[in-house]
């Protein structure tokens, strides 16, 4: 089974070269991290030979204001595109999300891609992907998933061009309930692989996210039967994240992630985040008010608390304080903020060798 | 630091070959499943070029039979071993073992190695360690860990001569809340390289545990960082396994581990194991006693509801049954039963494929 999802990756790897033309690979994505991840990140990433998501999420308002930035931003470098397309990509939370602000600016703009996470039904998440391709045939569709069943359903309904595979490492938000790349990977690798299509569809190509911050966290995705991963939380502590100090700060401070972070309703439920299925959580740093919450204290008593901590600023950010800081379990990797380009580049580049040298050492 | 942990690798490699002569690299390790692992599969995965670990947990009172079996089933074959040394592993849960049977068993028998896991404090490891290096100084000393912090802790404290680290995706028992390898093992890696040693004493060699049934894991955690592997839920599949016909079914039945199994103490409850710390738990195959527990059924009726269905024999598993299966979340990839020596060569065998593989499609 092995081989089989191994000898797939050479025509995964051309595709990405072909769909993405100024990629380098292996390829390296910056996740569409809500109110973070804008154009700064995006184009800096797309220019780095990866490619740069905006972070629309639920909130698509702004959305136009951030590809006139992503085009004034490009407006000096030459990505070598396919179709004209805008060689970044745009990630919406597509419960949240309004497809009738969102479709227009697809088709004004042609983002080299849309990243589609949480939609309301499958029958939503049907209603974008072919929308999108009906105003941008060239923009491709990418939907993440979190369990091997979300993704048998997904290329089979949806037939997107990429599976983003989340493991339950991954920072914000993703499934309640799931498993990490590490056996989740394979699994959807093949059940996908068994499937069989027709009308020209091949499958989609897998990227993984999820606890993926350094070049062997990258490798590890790889040999797992990735074609492409996904950064989020090592992009948190990067010079281009609209990020406030206190939250980046955090990041920095934070380590043994499998013990400081957890997944949890409990941020949702005191920022008033409220339109989520019960099937979502999301990973954040432990802090007051999550150590208060499971000590029972009232959701009301929590929230205000919540209130006055947001009115300290960068000083509300911490163990002992109640900001939220969401962020994966690999966050005690992420030791330093550095330019999002230099991030891309240092993970890619380190990949060779590291699969050079455990060759060697066997 | 990927590189410092990377050209860490050939040494400890070299470190596995010199303690345990009979082995194969990349090593293969079969974790000591309680009740499970006995002198049979460890045997056959001795034999194969792994290492085999027989699981005495929390009662040693079989021990002596189990060593006994082991001897006589090792006495045809001729594993090249250090100072005759027997060429297996026993694994002990500290908690529970009793330490006055136990060591006079070591010193008796010899095992190549023995695996301490979750001791009541920190002073009974180091017991357990100086005892056991007291009456046989050539038997190896294993540690199993789930966070930096207790990696750290037990790497400065005992010395161990292997740190078994194990992520939140294994089968059975472990700490409640973790991270995965992908982001935990090379945060293990990064922390003990960051420490400075005396007395000789070079660091442990790191293996990696959790989420690991084919070479794919397996060359993950090697390229995270590890220097062997351990299979678990994949050796609940072999011929060898001292397993219910029942409980191997469903190994095989069950698929998306993410979804399908859990971390609970619920089973615990069940089957009345009271000794396990607050800290940790196991996970398994969700069926009706977790469903009837998580919807709030009394641990009373839920206990005698397994009773009955205890009686039952094989029928007493499955997902709409009450018998306990532990498996870790890649689950899903365990389809066939093979032997277990089968299993080892197969994994080993398959690793520098892949990373070859993943190289060449750079």
């Amino acid at each position: 089974m092995s081989s089989e999802t191994t000898r797939k990756m050479p025509s995964q790897i051309q595709l990405l070269k072909d769909d993405y033309p100024w990629i380098q690979t292996p390829l390296v994505v910056g996740a569409p991290m809500r109110l973070i991840a804008l154009a700064g990140m995006a184009v800096e990433i797309s220019k780095a030979g990866g490619i740069g998501f905006i972070g629309a999420g639920t909130d698509v308002s702004d959305l136009q204001l951030h590809l006139d930035n992503t085009v004034s931003l490009l407006s000096s470098s030459r990505l070598r595109t396919q179709h004209d397309v805008l060689p970044i990509g745009v990630g919406f939370i597509n419960w949240g999300a309004d497809l009738a602000t969102a479709i227009p600016l697809i088709q004004q703009y042609k983002p080299a891609a849309v990243w589609f996470f949480a939609p309301s039904s499958p029958s939503s998440l049907l209603e974008w992907t072919s929308k999108t391709r009906d105003v941008s045939p060239h923009t491709k569709v990418w939907v993440q998933v979190g369990s091997v069943r979300e993704a048998r359903d997904v290329v089979q309904n949806v037939k997107p061009d990429v599976l983003v595979v989340q493991g339950t490492d991954a920072g914000g938000h993703g499934l309640a309930q799931g498993a990490s790349l590490i056996s989740l990977l394979p699994e959807v690798c093949d059940a996908v692989s068994a499937l069989s299509f027709e009308g020209g569809y091949a499958g989609p190509v897998i990227i993984a996210a999820g606890g993926i911050v350094d070049a062997r966290g990258a490798s590890a995705a790889l040999v797992l039967g990735a074609s492409g991963i996904v950064l989020g939380t090592r992009l948190l502590a990067s010079s281009e994240a609209n990020i406030s100090r206190g939250y980046q700060n955090e990041v920095l401070r934070a380590s043994d992630g499998g013990q400081s972070t957890v997944r949890t309703k409990v941020y949702d439920n005191l920022r008033g985040t409220t339109g989520w299925a019960q099937s979502h959580n999301a990973r954040g740093i432990m802090n007051r008010s999550y150590v208060d919450a499971v000590s029972g204290m009232s959701e009301e008593e929590n929230k205000r608390l919540y209130e006055e901590e947001v009115k300290k600023g960068d000083a509300g950010w911490g163990e002992q304080a109640r900001m939220t800081t969401y962020a994966g379990s690999a966050v005690g990797l992420v030791r330093e903020v550095k330019g999002a380009g230099e991030i891309v580049r240092e993970v890619r580049e380190g990949i060779e060798g590291l699969l050079v040298d455990a060759k060697a050492s066997l």
